[in-house]
């Protein structure tokens, strides 16, 4: 057996709570395939006390790995960014590197200032998510079809096939009140939707799911259930895209996309926001 | 009155959903302070016809504007970045430029894969996630007291304190099983925190916040109520305040944080996840 190399230590590291910086490495290394990572995230370094503990770090993982470390950083503060980037490490700045050709082609100095993405609470924007995060809680499941007007968007499939999730993450991302409906058995016999939706059938958006996946998730709910059966998965997902069809509604099979997949494809075809086309 | 300049576009192109490269892009945007800017999201660009569609409608923004748009980009497929980076824009792309500095480092060929950061929905993170928005759910509020051994954090305060918003971001983005319990004038009487939270008291995290807040923010849910006057929010805070310190909780104030930097001090705090320090 060949011996495995030692696993690289990354460092996200920002004076915010890092969460971009790990998001946007994090999909840089796994364009890496192979190479083994050893990740920590080092939120609100703000001051240059904070900075020189990072670097002690960042240099004593160097030194154990027998390999520099990779650092990423959002920090917006020059001179604690200056600091870290002269840590023995890659260091890569997602902010920095970009904030002089923004400058040039705008012929405008930035601001430098710490922590806007996340941290102005008193925004119309947070108030928003506020809100929308207890709209989409309190019309989770079809359990109230009062307000449905004030709803941006209302997803509608059998149970369990990630209507929750997609509506929270709306919600929380980008202040969206998302209502959700499942589809039962009791619809399929009616042969109609449920009543309350009939006429907000523009806000309607469907998601569908492969039946072998849907009655896993299911069975660890509820084992050896009807309920969970693949005869029974399958039924309700036929019966759920047959009513779609014949209602007219968009829908999108969510087995192998993720929440954020999803969400973004409601957005688009439900044409809810003029950010994204 | 001076004549106000117009909007510069600013355009977020992706072959996955762009949420990443909006988000970062949108922290750049926050450094240039008096400039105003039309942002547009266009996720799912993995095609050559769909790179073409966006060069045309970058430019036309560009004469439109006259003014170069600025384009963030975090395509990942070399052919397509090279299409977009030829448009008429300012073009800075959040992968391709780090993608060279971290092949040179770690002596390895990039894989240029797609849609690897949000795409990978078989992962036990993927699953993780689920599960923890669905315990997260079924745990909110107090609503239950099962299972508490299973939790990762405990999130107790006031009703409208932050709880619920932070407890559903960590499950969501963290994959945190993370349960809230209110803290009621029960419980402030009886001087003791609710009987079930006793043998738990490792994860509990407390959330304050500023009474001028709270009354502002149950005000709108209760109009008029005892319950949002400020005689009564000041009150609540100061016996929960008062029943953290005597019971060693941890706490924090999340009248001016974001979800996010609440939820990045929760995980730092209660050492929840050695990913951050």
């Amino acid at each position: 057996m060949e011996p495995q190399a030692a696993a690289r230590s990354v460092f996200y590291v920002s004076d915010g709570t890092g969460i971009t910086a790990e998001t946007l490495g994090h999909s840089l290394l796994t364009q890496f395939e192979g190479v083994r990572f050893k990740q920590a995230r080092i939120p609100f370094v703000d001051t240059p006390e904070k900075a020189h503990a990072v670097i002690r770090r960042i240099e004593d993982a160097g030194r154990s790995d027998g390999a520099r470390p990779i650092v990423f950083t959002t920090l917006v503060n020059p001179e604690l960014a200056q600091m870290v980037h002269a840590a023995d490490a890659l260091c890569l700045s997602f902010i920095e590197t970009f904030v002089a050709p923004m400058e040039a082609e705008l012929g405008v100095q930035s601001t430098h200032t710490v922590g806007r993405s996340h941290g102005s609470i008193d925004t119309s924007d947070y108030k928003n998510r506020i809100e929308a995060i207890n709209y989409t809680l309190a019309h989770d499941d079809g359990v109230t079809d009062r307000d449905l007007e004030t709803a941006d968007v209302i997803l509608v499939g059998v149970s369990r096939c990630g209507k929750t999730p997609t509506s929270l993450y709306l919600a929380m991302q980008f202040g969206l009140k998302a209502a959700n409906f499942p589809l039962i058995p009791e619809d399929f016999d009616r042969g109609r939707l449920p009543g309350s939706l009939e006429k907000h059938r523009g806000k309607l958006f469907g998601l569908t799911i492969q039946p072998e996946r849907l009655a896993q998730i299911r069975e660890e709910r509820r084992p050896n259930s009807r309920y969970a059966s693949l005869e029974n998965c399958r039924n309700e997902v036929r019966e759920a895209e047959k009513m779609m069809k014949r209602e007219g509604i968009r829908w999108l099979d969510s087995s192998t996309k993720s929440i954020e997949e999803i969400s973004t494809t409601v957005m688009q075809e439900v044409r809810l926001d003029n950010r994204v086309f």
